[in-house]
Order: C-alpha cells, then sequence, then structure tokens
C-alpha cells in the first residue's frame, strides 16, 4: 500500500500532530493540536484539507474534545463545534455522525477510549479506501493507454491526493497506483484559484516523482480542445444521490470542455462523501469563503520567505463561491472503493445505504 | 465621447507617453517610450496591452523608429521588429500593414512626418471605434435590461476596457455607454490569470464608478448555472472569417457555460480584429508565454510595496498557452463599430474588406 512521504495525520497521545497545509507548499511545518479548539481552527482555515482527511481530523477532534470531560452535553458541543467548521463537506459530518453513534450509547467514562478507537479506525478505513479507488482507477487508466506511444496525460483539480487523505488520495490514487506499476504517466496540474491547491498537488507529484505540467485555471479549455488530455480526474466534497458532484469551483468549467471534446471526466470519491440524502445538485449546500482569498496570495519572496500579497484593495468587492456543482450528464463515471459506476448507478454499487 | 481618465497613449514631441500598466493596479506610472526598442519592449513585455492598444502604440514605433532613418531598409526593420512583439496579435500586423501600405510609396525624406500623422489617425480611429461599439452594444445591454428590478449583470475576462484601447474600450465600451446613459449595471470581473488583467478591469471600472465584483476564474461556471449573469462580453485579438474568435485564455472556458444555460455571450471587437485570411480558428496561431508567468504573481506587501512573489519553485514545468479559441458555435453575436452580426455573418457588415 501506498505510504505518504509525510503523514498527513497521526496520534501522538492525547493530541494529533498533522502537516500543516496553510503554508504549503511554501513551507512545510508539523503543528500539535491538543484542544477541541484547535482542530475546529485547523479545519476552518484549511491547515487541514481535503474531505477525507478532513473526517479523521474532525474524529480526532472529538476524542481530544472528551478527554476531560466526556458529558452528553460535551459531545454535544463538540460534534456541533467540528460539524460548523465547513459546511460542504459530508465526509466531516459522516465522520461526525460515525462518532455520535459509537460514543453515545457508552457510560462517559467509556467514551474517551472508545474515541480514539473510532478515530483511527476512521483513518485506517480512509487509508484503504484511497488503496482501493487506486486499483478500481487504474483499470481505467490502463485501458485508456492501451496503444499510446507516449505517456497518458491527466488533467486534474484542485488537491485529492495524499495530502487530502490518510493515504494515496482520491482523483490521485490511481495516478500513484499507475506510477507504481510502471504505467507512463503525465499530470496537468490546474493552480486552482483562489486558494492555489494546485500547488500542494505539483508538491505532492514531484515528491512522488510522478511528471507534472502546472497550468492557469484558464487553460483547461484549450488544453481539452487540442486533444492534449486523455482524462480529466477529480475528487468530490459531496455527491448527490443522482451522481451530481460538488467539488473545488472550477471543476465544472473543466467537465464542460471535457464533454464538449469527448473526454471521459471521472469522480473518484468514497462512499463517505456521497450524500443519498441530498437527491441532487441542488440540494448541495455552498460554502461562500469571502472575499479575503480572492484578494490575496501566498507565496515566497525573493529572500525565500513566505509573504502574503495583496491583489486587489481590500475594500474590492468580491464574490467567492469555494465549490461548484457538476451535473451527473458531464461525468463518465464515478471511481469509488466498490468500483466504478456511472454516475446514475450509484446506488447499484451502495443497495444497502440509507435513503 | 468617453474620455479616459487617464490617456493611455499619447504624442509627445518626437515620443508616445505611454501609461505603464504592468505595474496597474498597484503602481501609476507613466513612462516615455523614444526608440524603437523602447516602443517594442513595451509591448511584448505588456506594459502596453489589449489588442486595439497594441496597434496604435505599434504605429507610433514606426514613426519615432524613422526620426532619423527613413530608408527602406529602417522602414522593414521596424516593421519586423515589432510584428515578432506579440504573434497573436491581429491588429498589431493590421496597425503595421497601414503604416506599411502609406509610407513605402513615399519619399524617405517625407516618411516621417507622414508617419506620425498615421500614427494619430489610427489612434483616433481607434476612439472612434469604441464609441460605436459603445452605442451597438448598449442597444443589446437596454433590451436585456426590460424589466428587471435589478441592475443588469455582465460578466467580462481579461481587459478590453479603456485601458486596453485608446477610448472607453471595446467589451467595456456598452458598460460605459450604459453608464452614461443611466442604465443600472453591475460588472462580474475574473481575475485573468495567469496575468490577473481582471484586476486592471476592476480599477478602471472603479476609477468610472462603475459597480463590479471581483471572482475566482474558476467561479464563472457556478454564477452562470445560478443566473446571475445576464450577458457575457469578451473582446478578442483575433476573429477568424468563419467568426471563431481567439480571446485571452479562459474565454472559452465562460463561452462553453454560458452556451449551457442560455446566457448570450458576445465578442466586442473591431474591423481591425477581423482576420478574413484566417478561415477558422484553428489557424490562428497561439501564443505560449512560459512558464514564469504561472510561477509567479505581482502585488503589493504589507508596506504597500509592489512585490513579485514566486508561487511554485522556477523549475516547475507549466504550460502557459495565452489565448484560445472560442468557437462560432458558441458565440451570440459580434459587437463591431458597424454593428452587430451573427460570428458567421461578418462579411455582411464588412462586405468590401479582402480576403
Amino acid at each position: 500500500m501506498f505510504t505518504q512521504p509525510i503523514p498527513t495525520i497521526r496520534r501522538d497521545g492525547d493530541a494529533v500532530v498533522i502537516l500543516d497545509q496553510a503554508l504549503l507548499p511554501h513551507a512545510c511545518e508539523l503543528r500539535r493540536l491538543t484542544t477541541l479548539e484547535e482542530v475546529a481552527t485547523a479545519i476552518h482555515s484549511m491547515q487541514v484539507r481535503g474531505a477525507p482527511l478532513i473526517g479523521a481530523t474532525a474524529a480526532y477532534g472529538v476524542a481530544i474534545a472528551l478527554a476531560t470531560d466526556a458529558s452528553d452535553a460535551r459531545l454535544d458541543h463538540a460534534l456541533t463545534t467540528l460539524a460548523a467548521t465547513r459546511p460542504t463537506a459530508v465526509n466531516l459530518h459522516w465522520a461526525l455522525g460515525q462518532m455520535r453513534e459509537r460514543l453515545l450509547p457508552l457510560a462517559a467514562t467509556e467514551r474517551p477510549a472508545a474515541a480514539w478507537r473510532e478515530a483511527e479506525a476512521i483513518h485506517r478505513d480512509d487509508a484503504e479506501m484511497c488503496a482501493a479507488i487506486g486499483r478500481h482507477g487504474y483499470a481505467i487508466l490502463e485501458r485508456l493507454a492501451a496503444g499510446l506511444d507516449r505517456p497518458l496525460r491527466v488533467m486534474t483539480h484542485c488537491n485529492a491526493g495524499w495530502l487530502a487523505t490518510c493515504g494515496a488520495g482520491t482523483a490521485l490514487a490511481p495516478v500513484y497506483e499507475a506510477q507504481a506499476r510502471g504505467l507512463a504517466i503525465e499530470v496537468w496540474v490546474s493552480e486552482t484559484r483562489p486558494r492555489n491547491q494546485g500547488l500542494l498537488t505539483a508538491w505532492e507529484l514531484r515528491e512522488a516523482g510522478v511528471p507534472l505540467r502546472l497550468i492557469a485555471d484558464n487553460a483547461a479549455g484549450i488544453l481539452l480542445a487540442r486533444g492534449e488530455v486523455d482524462v480529466v480526474i477529480t475528487g468530490a466534497d459531496r455527491v448527490a444521490a443522482n451522481g451530481d458532484a460538488a467539488n473545488k469551483v472550477g471543476t465544472y468549467l473543466k467537465a464542460l470542455a471535457a464533454r464538449e471534446h469527448g473526454v471521459p471526466f471521472y469522480i473518484a470519491a468514497p462512499f463517505s462523501t456521497v450524500d443519498f440524502g441530498c437527491a441532487d445538485g441542488g440540494a448541495i449546500p455552498i460554502e461562500d469563503r469571502g472575499p479575503a482569498e480572492v484578494c490575496t496570495v501566498l507565496g515566497l519572496d525573493s529572500d525565500g520567505a513566505v509573504k502574503s500579497l495583496r491583489l486587489a484593495p481590500e475594500s474590492t468587492a468580491a464574490a467567492n463561491p469555494a465549490f461548484d456543482v457538476t451535473p451527473a450528464r458531464c461525468i463518465t463515471g464515478i471511481i469509488t472503493e466498490r468500483g466504478v459506476c456511472a454516475p446514475g448507478r450509484l446506488r447499484d454499487l451502495y443497495p444497502d445505504a440509507a435513503r
């Protein structure tokens, strides 16, 4: 199984140590989180990010919150606090639901140890989920690469690789599987404004030795039109029952262009991302993260120090929807840990899932 | 007629003074260009930018080049040097063609004065062209605004306003006309990575008192899907005979999303942008501006100084196509100084144009 070059999160006694992704790729720092508030801040401020990793982090947050007080009221407070950090990320809510379900029936004295056990199980399951997505997605890449006399060109958006999970990633898991199996591959990495998560993707691919080319988000259309992309794979923050998928803003534009040019477009997402309670994408809440992200950018100055630059005056009016919804009609298939299905056939893979 | 708050270019004796757009909106500086080489550098490095303004600047560059030597060889050298600065911009080549046609038949002694006269005529014609595009485009906006109880929402891409021309602009000319006539309007301004020309658009709209909201390029899809955009208008760098239009990279993605959601998409472009010699968009050369633009960004640091930040390591492989082609099938109409036409009907407006 894929080993993360630097663990994105790991338990350290009664705390967790995270790889702080807010300064990546410009600075690589670990951060020890010891209180509920620190965990909530880490999720909200995107020190941890990526739907699956957020879920595991929130689960650890519950364990940390119960250390000195594991009453019903405290458990409720922890769940509410953590649920409020990122409204769109459905597996945040899924992980918190799991914690609630396991812990609520227990006596307060049993809860702290059980919470750590459950959080570690969510962590481990996530790594296994990534590996399974990698295997199923690899079969698609292998088929697309058949007969090519050049590397297969995969386009992705945002960061849905090992940095976003407890394992190999979701959208990038098939890429790492291809790398492990010796299939020649090259990744188009989209900058992903306004927060530039594409730079995280470039960083993590480089760490893993996968060839990549960085592009402005705007370049996706012409590359797809020119036939320079063989397949698009992105992650998802929430998938509705009908297969509509919410993911980082800009995903939808790539999906439209892929469909226009007959390039397959896949969503790679675990079961915890599927929300059968959402009939379609219209029911998915879309977070607006405010103007500051659009008006500023983080990078390295000429002395190598991490600096924030102002791109537009602070008073600039801006809109900043953090996600968009790619309708099922633009999605070729959804790659899950149970296999690949057409977007409308998620029920076939998960017949046991609650509505 | 619209008066530019700061002239984008003006003659000053045997030189020209330009508003240096390379540091805008972070710093507002004028620059005096006195040699052919300075003019070529100003165009190549985008101190002047915007297809119509590039054309006028190149024309002045020829006049400057001929000051001390107006031989055939010198004229040839000037035309060749200036033509090489930006391969995609067709009205750069159109303006140089005009200069060549007027100057070549003249004796060398007559050329310097004639070159200034001709450059000033191109300058003046451009301002008049903008005004005409503004009037024709305004009729579209007025029709779309009929019955609305809120401002009309126009989305644009890149900068095709007064900064890009010698007058009111192309894509933004109808907006300024609406402003002048009291039609309530609001502009969605797309950041336009990698060079952030959207910040120029935000700056110039603000100078003119037009309400705007800045967005990441990625947000266009969800805003169009949500019905928050009434019309998209962009400029063009070259329009092929069949109506396919090359414009700043990212335009095509907006056009695809506009079509998907039934939102009209217009190109505003003068005759000098139409290249009847290009049968379709496939024949338009697309400039690749190299990785540096994708990997760096310009902004203000906390002390208010203009700084460049590195977003990705300099060694990062990147692709940077500066333009893309929006096919005629995605274009509702082309707004020209002679009126508005369907993209396939440019010939009707310009029956006299050479093939």
